[in-house]
C-alpha cells in the first residue's frame, strides 16, 4: 500500500539542510508540518486522518481553499460581516488581490468559472460577504484581503503551535507555494526561527523535491 | 427593484401570530432573523449585505450547507481533528444520518453524486476528517454528527443573541425546515421563549408562507 505522502519523500531533503526541525510545506490545497529529529521526520500521525489530529496536517492551501472554510466573519468599516457558506471565492483570487502570487501561480479553476483578473478575482471576493463591486470598492476589497490573510496564517500557526509544543522544535524550514506568504509569517507569529528552503535549492528543485526526496530514500535503501 | 427578500412577505404572517417577535426562519441554505415591533418587522439590514453584519442573516441552513464553513475541527475518541475544506458533506448528511429529516427532505444534490441513503450520508461526513468507513464506525459518525449539530445550533443562536440583545425581544417564532432541530434549539440555547409556526399554521402553509405574506401585503396595500 502506497499513500499518497509527498511529506515523507520531502522530509529527506529537508533533513539534510537541518537535522532537527519543523518543516512547513503550504502547497495549493494543504499544509503539511512535519518535525524532523537527528535527521529523520518523525511526525506521530502515519495517515492523513491521524494527522488532522496532531497538527502535521492543517488542510488549507495557497490557492483552491474555500474561504468560508477558515474566515466565519470579516471586520470591515465598523462592521463585522457574517461570511456565506458557499464556493464563492479561493484564496488564489485573496493573493492575487494583494499581489502575492504571480498571475502564472493561479492554476486551478475559478469559483465561478470567470477568469482570474485581479478585478474578476476582487468580484469574487465581494460576494462571501453577499456584496458585490458596486457596494463595495477595490480599497474594501484590499482591507478584507488582508484580514483573510492574517486569518489563514493563523489558521498554519496553530498547527504549527501544537508540533512545535510536542517536539520541543523550534527551527522551521519553509517550503511550497506559499512558504513566504503563509508558512514564514506563521512561524514568525510563534516566534520561531525561519529558513526558507528557497535559500538551499532553486525554486524548481523545490517543486519536485518529492521526486528528489524519493531518489535520496532509494540511494539509503540500495546502500 | 424586487430584490428576493422573502422574509419581508413571511414577516407579515408571524406579526398576525405575535406582534412582538424575533422570527427565525432556517431554510435548506440560509437562515433569516428578523424582528418584529408592534406587528411591523424592523430589520436594521435591508439588503443580504447589510444583514450578514446585523445577524439578520447566518447564511447556514438544513440541508445545503458545506460543513467545513462552520465547523473546524471535531472531537472524537480523545483527539480533535482539523476539518478538510472541501465540499465533501453537506447539513443534509448530518440530519440525515441522525435522523432528524425525512428521507423526503433531502432534496439537494449529494457533495459527491453518490446516494441519499445513511450509509452514503455516513461515508460523506468521514472525509471531511480524511477518514473512511474503514478508519470510521457508524457510531463515530454519529457522535461526529451531534458534534456538527450542536456547532451549527450554536452559528444560528449567534445571530439571534445579536438581534435579542439589540432589540430588547425574548419571544422567538420558529419556521422552515429547520425550525424544530435548529432555530429551536438556538432559541432555547439563549433561554428565549419559543412557538412554532408550525402551531398556528400546517406544514403546506408554513411553506407558502412567502406567498401568502404577499397576499396580505397586498391586501393592506389595496385598503
Amino acid at each position: 500500500e502506497v499513500a499518497a505522502a509527498n511529506w515523507i519523500a520531502t522530509s529527506q531533503i529537508v533533513a539534510e539542510i537541518e537535522s532537527d526541525c519543523i518543516f512547513v510545506d503550504t502547497g495549493s490545497t494543504t499544509t503539511d508540518i512535519i518535525p524532523i529529529k537527528d535527521g529523520h521526520e518523525c511526525a506521530k500521525g502515519r495517515t492523513d486522518f491521524e494527522r488532522s489530529a496532531t497538527g502535521e496536517l492543517v488542510y488549507t492551501g495557497t490557492l483552491r481553499t474555500n474561504l468560508t472554510s477558515f474566515v466565519d466573519s470579516i471586520p470591515l468599516n465598523g462592521e463585522t460581516y457574517r461570511v456565506a457558506s458557499e464556493l464563492f471565492a479561493i484564496t488564489a483570487d485573496v493573493y492575487n488581490v494583494l499581489g502575492l502570487i504571480k498571475d502564472e501561480d493561479y492554476v486551478c479553476a475559478t469559483a465561478d468559472g470567470a477568469g482570474k483578473s485581479k478585478e474578476e478575482s476582487a468580484r469574487r471576493i465581494s460576494r462571501i460577504v453577499c456584496a458585490d463591486l458596486d457596494i463595495l470598492s477595490m480599497d474594501d476589497i484590499k482591507e478584507m484581503a488582508e484580514y483573510i490573510h492574517a486569518e489563514q496564517v493563523k489558521q498554519i500557526a496553530s498547527g504549527l503551535k501544537e508540533v512545535s509544543d510536542r517536539e520541543g522544535l523550534d527551527k522551521v524550514i519553509v517550503t511550497g507555494l506559499g512558504k513566504d506568504i503563509l508558512c514564514a509569517e506563521a512561524a514568525k507569529l510563534l516566534g520561531l526561527d525561519v529558513k526558507s528552503m528557497g535559500d538551499f535549492y532553486s525554486d524548481d528543485e523545490c517543486t519536485v523535491a518529492p521526486a528528489i526526496g524519493t531518489a535520496i530514500m532509494m540511494k539509503n535503501y540500495l546502500n
